[in-house]
């Protein structure tokens, strides 16, 4: 535990040493950290796989899922955390804070867990003006108002000027799982029907808009939203969903990806079928990007079994969260682990995980 | 919720708009965000209780407890958060893994709590070399291991070069508070006996020394380790301890005043039983700082009913990690609020609240 050598500043090695380290190839490759290891693609999952799970030495880790379902005192507890370190601060439909509520409540209930409370650490950059912390801060309680949360504990920390930018945060959170409710991405099984929630990639093009200062002909909004009430909804049908999960970064794709690949099953989906606003398709167009992988904060996709999927998605549609809820494919025992779209022309193509966030700080 | 306005970045303002935020003074005294808000003293106090707490809109918030017991699934959890940012990362006797680990678990135990799992976010600054993550991570392991909490979640942010300094971690953290135990500053009382559970000053002359390059002849590590263990050695003797408090950032002095503040009881303690080290005594004199106000980062302080006192320090000598414990003090009737000093020419002086930390990024 004890290390008594000091390093007080980034001291350039040609070749990195890693002996010692419980951290085997291909993260080699990789001497330096780049912005695609935080981008929630094939480089974040490397650094968990190679780096993080071996070194904390944890088979909690591997699950994959948006967040862990641990015992104790008999309760059986969701619990996950995020960074947010978004830019700009403040955005059409939402902020930092919003996010950083919505975030966090959406991995617990990404495990059927009813969120309960969250604790939320701010680092402040030195000489960001206190009415901004206070914005963000207000936003923080209504978005913990009305997702029906507790913010039960805090922190503040504050890094000199140059050292951060404006406000970082990190949100935790605990949420019960209701008896009967296993939700996990290694449920996805041969014959589940696969939901989407609504349209996708509006939290990514609202973001890119207000950041690279374009317009779209009409102000794009981002979804952030709590989906807690969305999942009791659909949870009150059947406890026996397969799968839920909130495709934030690396958007639809690498939620699908990461499903396939933790259940060793194949998707099919259907291009057609999934819902993609007009403004985004126009925005990805003009900007060279796949919808598919751009990033969603109010939408979920979920695994459902057969019998089950046509109650889910009824009862979904019912919820103002799930109104524009469809059917997108199936999970299929072809091909595990790779996620294929039959395109609008007839042929297929198959949806990579991609390597990195298309768009650094998104969330 | 939604928040249309963007804020792309610091647009400073002759005098900031505090119009609808829930801030009353005396936070209009810092338009911005200044080190001390960060140094858990005065200033972190008022930006809790002038701005987080009232937007939070959450009782829980106002406990001042390092963690806050909440109720689920019928169980009694602690739940804590602390961000790190300590620079350098890696100084004699630890580094920010260790920090990371041992500074959430700590805060859990001092609700008596047993510490059982922790999320770690990782905020990563381009560039940073992989292998400083992996002896990082690696830290964050053997920590955990040692302090037999698991890491069960986590997440990787990756901001731009010059936004952030290297590594920034956050933990959070859960663990199952005991049937009887109800440890909290509100209840400290007159005729507590206060006890530290060993020397004081040296985590933060630790940091100093490596980041300002001095020499004080001999090396002086930080203390920083896990007290969970420690905590179950003294809840064996009894679990009516009344406040338990890992005094961190501001030292054994903020701690004092946050416990006697919160219980409005009286602190008077004797300044020679304080035990500070020849090496702590001698590098606060030459650098002009009082070892009162200097972090420790594996120490506690507690309150213990009178008629447990001498049992409760027998048990703290008997661990490894209290075998230096000292009876420093006791809780008055006089003077709410307030924390009294007995100097060692038999004088007193008022111990006060300091306004931030003396050494910003302690931790």
């Amino acid at each position: 535990m004890a290390d008594t050598e000091t390093l007080t500043g980034p001291a350039p090695t040609a070749a990195p040493d890693f002996a010692g380290y419980s951290c085997p190839l291909p993260l080699r490759d990789h001497p330096r950290v780049v912005m695609g290891h935080g981008g929630g693609g094939a480089l974040s999952a490397e650094l968990v796989a190679h780096l993080f799970a071996p070194a904390f030495g944890n088979p909690l880790l591997n699950s994959l899922a948006d967040s862990t379902v641990v015992e104790l005192g008999g309760a059986r507890l969701a619990f996950s955390t995020d960074s947010y370190v978004v830019r700009p601060l403040f955005f059409p439909g939402g902020s930092i804070g919003d996010l950083a509520v919505n975030g966090t409540v959406n991995d617990l209930a990404m495990s059927g867990a009813r969120p309960a409370y969250l604790s939320c650490g701010f680092i402040l950059e030195e000489g960001v003006e206190t009415a901004v912390v206070a914005r963000v801060a207000d936003a923080i309680g209504a978005a913990a108002r009305t997702a029906g949360v507790q913010i039960a504990t805090g922190d503040t920390k504050v890094v000199e000027a140059g050292h951060g930018d404006g406000i970082y945060l990190n949100t935790a959170g605990i949420g019960l799982v209701p008896a009967g409710v296993d939700i996990r991405p290694q449920r996805a099984a041969p014959g589940d029907v696969v939901i989407v929630s609504g349209e996708i990639g509006l939290h990514g093009v609202a973001i890119m808009s207000v950041r690279e200062g374009l317009e779209f002909g009409v102000e794009i909004e981002s979804d952030c939203a709590a989906l807690g009430g969305l999942v009791d909804t659909m949870l009150a049908v059947t406890p026996d969903l397969h799968v839920l999960r909130d495709p934030t970064r690396g958007g639809l794709g690498a939620a699908l990806n990461e499903i396939a690949s933790a259940a060793g099953v194949g998707v099919e989906i259907r291009e057609r079928a999934v819902p993609v606003p007009a403004a985004v398709a126009n925005a990805c167009a003009v900007l060279g990007l796949d919808p598919m992988y751009v990033a969603n904060e109010g939408k979920l996709v979920a695994f459902v079994p057969r019998e089950h999927a046509d109650a889910v998605l009824t009862a979904m549609r019912s919820h103002p969260l799930g109104a524009r809820a469809a059917v997108i494919g199936e999970c299929v025992p072809d091909h595990p682990g790779m996620v294929v779209a039959r395109t609008a022309l007839g042929g297929t193509r198959v949806v990579d995980l991609p390597m990195g966030e298309q768009l650094p700080r998104i969330c």
